[in-house]
């Protein structure tokens, strides 16, 4: 890529289409940017991502236009060694989209390379509300980590340079905030459908519990039988939950848990 | 209580003065009921309530006035029966809001008994979204259930009449979709907070995660490394919690319970 070319003459191929992929290829394309290829293991979500983008696409990696300036790759964390070790050139901008995987993934491939990981769950429809969506970057120099941080503005206002060690844990996090709260939710789903109660009913509590995370720590916002320990609830719990002992433990884990960490503290202060 | 008496005709008392009592006996107050007394072992909470609502207070349950239409206890569960057996009179309404307190806890004390809970979690601060909150309401007979539900209707849209034996299946789902999901907010401030990020960049992430399960069930709405038991990924996360071996734990039963529970989901089909 050459220094700062306009938007319009960005040229981008996609590797990979799955729910990610698809978010940010067609915000690019909305953007301005020129989609000129995709490829997927899965050719009708190639084929999809491309009819939206205005692009080709293609099921053979081998296959790939070695003409763009950005290669992204937003595939699986267990895919991604293989395709690189697959790609049939080494030109151009790699990036990828991975929390885990360090930008090291690429070294002694291509001589740019990069990260650039929105953090946040994306579903293939919807759009996504791009300026509120933290982008944590990474280039293999000044130069490169400058075009990324150029790319990710184009989507959001909040932009920061990571490193790969920092990054694995933000995704580390990101998998206690998004991964696990939502089997909370299945987890609830599943009790109030026992009480014959639709789950629509847990909404306004799930709503306002991510709320009150703006205006407290988690650690102030923390409520419930087990930041009392108060046995007598938690042993009824317990019991109510005998057909799954999974939960049971779950719920003995988590709630021995929030009573150690308020205890600290207590402690620390 | 008459037989549909005007709202500022009802005379209530508060027995509590934590988060959920400040809360509803404000919101009551603002309604045009009057609320004449405010109980609680705390001086300062109970005062602190009874200012805010034009009420006398006490910290001596045997001081109570014996002229209120509504006793409204709203204090923990483990107080709840001492204080019941304590109560010096058994006149009036006597309604509990706990979720996990069968109604029978009253019988025997006063004809007329009942519950109304709301399934919200609540600080002692702000205003709740009444409206949008769930009132599930029990009575000892059908007149009482009436005068609940009305009651109920001053805050909510939402007034379902529910038995003590499904409650609790809803205290139980609302502990997992609050208490536990709060827990997973402070492992990821945690994480965050070792990574030298603000926990801040993680609210639109935890945003989402709530919006998601308003379109998509649950289950649907599961995305990360455990649903397509990338164990490369899980790895590597167990041995980033290696200072905190109960997370490793947590982190371990949770993965494994989402794997199952997708699994389940899939074979059901």
């Amino acid at each position: 890529m050459k220094t700062s070319p306009a938007i319009e003459d960005i040229h981008i191929v996609s590797v990979g289409a799955g729910n990610l992929a698809t978010q940010l290829v067609t915000e690019m394309h909305r953007k301005g940017l020129k989609i000129v290829q995709v490829y997927s293991r899965t050719e009708t979500s190639a084929r999809l991502l491309a009819e939206k983008t205005g692009a080709e696409w293609c099921t053979d990696i081998t296959r790939l236009s070695p003409e763009a300036d950005i290669y992204l790759f937003s595939v699986k964390d267990s895919v991604l060694p293989d395709l690189i070790a697959q790609m049939p050139f080494r030109k151009g901008l790699w990036l990828h989209t991975a929390g885990s995987v360090p930008m090291d993934i690429f070294k002694s491939y291509p001589d740019r390379y990069g990260v650039i990981y929105p953090l946040q769950t994306f579903s293939k429809t919807g759009k996504p509300e791009w300026n509120r969506i933290p982008f944590f970057t990474e280039g293999s120099d000044e130069d490169i980590l400058n075009t990324v941080n150029r790319l990710a503005s184009l989507f959001s206002g909040t932009v920061c340079p990571l490193s790969s060690d920092k990054r694995k844990y933000i995704h580390l996090s990101a998998v206690f905030a998004c991964n696990f709260t939502n089997l909370m939710y299945t987890i609830a789903d599943r009790l109030t459908d026992n009480a014959g109660i639709p789950f629509s009913v847990l909404l306004p509590l799930i709503d306002e519990t991510a709320q009150k995370v703006h205006r407290f720590s988690p650690l102030e916002a923390q409520t419930g039988p087990a930041v009392r320990y108060d046995e007598n609830v938690m042993e009824k719990h317990v019991s109510l939950l005998k057909a799954n002992p999974d939960w049971q433990d779950i719920y003995q884990l988590l709630s021995q848990n929030i009573y150690k960490l308020q205890e600290e503290s207590i402690n620390d202060e």
